[in-house]
């Protein structure tokens, strides 16, 4: 049987995990071709990671590869652009988190993918992390009763590349960035589409990223459901020390913490430091948390195999563009409550170019 | 490109690991008749994992199934045998631990595939437990200087089969079943194949399983490698609350703490309890450490997936049945050692039908 | 040098901390009385404990009974009669939290005391307890930069007594029995009287307690600090397990975590149970957080210690009846907010009977 | 009632550490002299922590202070002429391990005090460490059914004053200074005196203090008692990252886990790291353990505070003369069994000048 060709957009770090997840845990899937925007980057990564075609331009990328499927890793801004070219040129579509810049883009893509019949997946990780999974299992079981109470954290020092910094590239800061995994991990924990009722959210801005950005860079996010059960979402890009992250579940019947970096790691020692501990670890002299399989227990490669299989089965993946919109939703909300200091009710109809405008105003 | 076929022996507690790895895990290889001494079972496990073919006749299971593998995972005292018949009819062997009774069938075993030229790879999944392969990555990388000390602890409350409790099929008990993990660790550790010095073993019996078996249900093993690190073996069927799987790594640059369950786990309180918490774990009410994804954390399906393609591209697997004889070498001084109460030096040359007589006498 | 006298006032709980806490660690304390409302049970109380004199009244036990303290372990609602009576007898205080029932009580309990000139210490054992005290040490050395971030969590599954359910007795539920102390810690952390912005809280009734009380069982703040920085209150009675209490700050250089419970226990696991693993905790069949000096742990005998030095010497509490007010002035802003939904700025200047009805309505 | 006037016989690490625990947990307790070999550290020592007389004189210290009490934290060599000096003058004496360099010497230590009619304490903390308390008091409950293995580890990368590494002044190194703690441990679990059957012992030497000393600075013994318990002494000076004290304990109906130092401690990430994480902890940038209460988590208090209420109340400490002796002995076997590679059964009737001749030969 012939595998599933794959175009990959981007070459950044998301781009790194992806191909590390093809390679390693996908094996009907074939990445023949990748697009970022500087050639001669394109042409790097292609020969390092062995792909036969390498793309400057993205259409020549989506018509001229050869694909079935894009793999969208690019920068927010670019995702309504690659999206739109991809369902027309009738492919399939898998896109990284956020979903777009605003409502219009999302319901323009969302249409797009369905008017042309072709999936469109919301690369959500977390709703295939493998201990998060085990987590939902459980609270499934009945393991903790009924919740009432959800924490997600995700931080860390700050992103790896410039356009994150940059608002009209990003279209916002932690929040944006990273608050979008719990939201979307708290609806798929509630059942995967809950009500929302309000959303109510608290930024920072400057902290050690002070000149460097307009964007929040530590934020707290309460998403209250139909129900009266609670996510809180807590995102930095202030927190020293690597990459953090971690759930917790109150219910009514119990509770479970799990936590995907410092919970697996092996606990090291070393007087002269070594490679690599985990993301944004910085330096690996003293104690360190040292993952393993980092990409594995983040739950790329099986949110990847999940969308190939989709692909070949013809199936409609556990997560799609419609819940990307949602948490897109949600966050605007987040920053619209940020700025007025009021839990602010869904749905969410005010038109806004990118969400942290409706927090700086 | 065809699959690899495997007839699988054995449909016990290890065995369904290793399906459940070669399923989600390993898709060139392909699983197609399964080998158990009641046939019932046999099919019964066959139609459960979709296998085409079952057998209640060793013999049959690996000359008329077709296979080009056989995956051994019998009792130990059917290893010789299994062994001897699969490298007569030309099958490449993977075997679990440990490999065999005594050195003579493990000596014989050894020749009977090389002579039919073969591969047999000596199945520990340790050296292939992605954590434990991420300390041995840092310790090659310089990260805590030279090893000086090492311990591997693996307990639990006692096996699921009752032949583990006949040391007639056993051979052993505690240290036997899983003290051959760490032998093996060691010497993985140490570059594969280091001159062992010494070996002494203190062993207990009795214990929680007093009615049910003359074998040590409790040990200690130290082993000494040349150039003066030790391992420390540390083993026990009558540990309760679940596996525990963990190492310390010590050398003169520092030190690397890993933990395969608990340290993986997530942490639940349940009032009501749930379906399964981590293997041997008991009762789920109360505060349980969940593990996920068991049977990749602990390194099957690498192992699997690395017999496969070594058959495949016909190389010689990284552990291969002369590990598995240095294990034993070293399990049988061992029991000499808790015997004697000294210190056993190596090669050991004393003949014994197994390892336990050393120790029981 | 003769004693310090106290007259213990309450007999619950917490009373028996702080006699636990005298008889160990206060040598130069001497607890001479105790009054319950129940006269039987002051005796019990009294002759289990060595304490000469029972009394079942009130007033008797602050006039009569030779005191130079007056120690208030009393339900919310008795808190403001008691430091009143004690002040015109001329008694120092020490009184548990929270501080009174409304800010008009706080005003004219403080006022009491000033004018009899007897001292008034607010027993806030977070500002004592010896691993936060550490990381408040951590803090002030400059270890972690500016903070911009606390968290403080105190979870259980709900109180031992009575009263704290019955509104009119407690005034509140989780966050007035818990959220004080987070609210006070974060005060302590910041200087000890930092100016407040804004307070926002969500509250969640019923849950587990549903029909034992109108209270919130489960509740969230966030205090803002001048400056920007925020502590995030996370109080439960509906949280299975036994009790959780445990910190994080982050600040622009750094981050700690602490944890006075099940980070300073030892982990056991027992088939049959013993006698107490921690305060709430439950069954202790299975796997269990057992802690040890529970009442050191979080600082009740060096905060009674420091009040009876502050005595002696005639030198003011580091913590006092000032603060307890500014903790209930916060809570009233919280449970305004809870019900509104919005940030509420401070100062405080509703008039509430208690603060609960802000909420409840 | 008068203090009882104690003579601090060293001002090395852990005479800081005893003067700490008196002044904060002994109010019973006065120190009024200080002796230590160079006078004007004695006087250094002295005025620091407000001891009113100084001594560069042993016997004068002894004879000249007034003191009730002689408390030993010299270099194992000078303990014997310390005891006998105060046994002479009348003085009770609690004592610092080992008891002596020798079991000759112990003996005559014993023998005068008891001839005085003076008590002569062995100040092993574990007995009073409060975690480790809580640990006996769940076994003595039956929490874990019988006991039959323990592991004590206690590691750093060496001690902080010469004298240690001089096998002439301390009789051994990692064994003989730290593995002390984890056989009077033992002993103390199983009710204070348990019959030793044999003892076992592996030692390295070199590593990290390659040049420094001739002594173990490595060691892994077990002490096997009679009914078939076994205890697990590692004890190590080459351990980097600071110090590690930990035990297990395994028994019939469960298991219990607990440590001292990270088990205790804040977890911390600084930039630029701060003033003291814990002993001999090195580097405190990055990631670092953080400890609270040193002392009071290792028993020091506790154990001083125990010493001065039995000489008031003229009682039996708990741990004595006769329990260092006990200690001694097991020591003097674990060395003979390093060389020999044998178990070597108790009692030990080799007579040395110190432990560690028997194993450098």
């Amino acid at each position: 049987m012939t595998k599933t060709k794959v175009a990959l957009l981007g070459a950044g770090f998301i781009a790194d995990i992806h191909i590390e997840s093809y390679h390693r845990f996908v094996p009907d899937a074939e990445v023949v071709a990748v697009f970022t925007r500087k050639p001669e980057r394109a042409e790097t990564f292609a020969k390092k990671h062995g792909i036969a075609k390498w793309f400057g331009d993205l259409d020549k990328a989506i018509n001229d590869s050869g694909c079935d499927v894009v793999d969208i890793c690019l920068p927010n801004f670019l995702h309504h652009r690659a999206v739109l070219t991809a369902a027309r040129a009738g492919k399939h579509v898998i896109i990284e988190k956020p979903l777009a810049m605003n409502l219009e883009e999302a319901d323009e893509m969302i249409a797009a993918c369905a008017s042309a019949n072709r999936k469109l997946m919301y690369a959500e990780e977390l709703c295939f992390a493998p201990k998060y999974e085990r987590v939902r299992k459980l609270v499934n079981e009945g393991a903790v009763g009924k919740i009432f109470q959800m924490r997600q954290c995700e931080k860390h020092s700050g992103p790896h590349s410039d356009w994150f910094y940059n608002v009209d590239q990003s279209g916002g800061g932690a929040l944006m960035d990273m608050g979008c995994h719990g939201i979307a991990w708290f609806r798929w924990m509630l059942g995967g589409d809950p009500r929302v009722v309000s959303v109510y959210a608290h930024m920072q801005g400057g902290l050690i990223h002070e000149k460097r950005t307009r964007a929040e860079v530590n934020s707290l996010c309460i998403v209250e459901f139909e129900g009266g059960a609670i996510g809180v979402a807590e995102n930095s890009w202030s927190k020293h020390g690597g990459m953090d992250d971690r759930v917790e579940v109150y219910g009514t019947g119990g509770v479970v913490y799990a936590d995907l970096f410092v919970g697996n790691s092996a606990l090291t020692y070393s007087e002269k430091g070594y490679g690599y501990a985990m993301e944004k670890a910085g330096s690996t002299k003293g104690w360190t948390f040292t993952i393993f399989e980092e990409a594995f227990n983040q739950g790329y490669p099986q949110e990847l195999k999940h969308f190939i299989e989709c692909v070949r089965a013809d199936q409609q993946p556990l997560v799609t563009g419609a819940d990307g919109r949602a948490v897109l939703e949600i966050l605007n909300a987040a920053y619209q409550s940020a700025r007025t200091g009021q839990k602010v009710p869904l749905p969410f109809r005010l038109k806004v170019k990118k969400p942290i405008d409706l927090w700086l105003g």
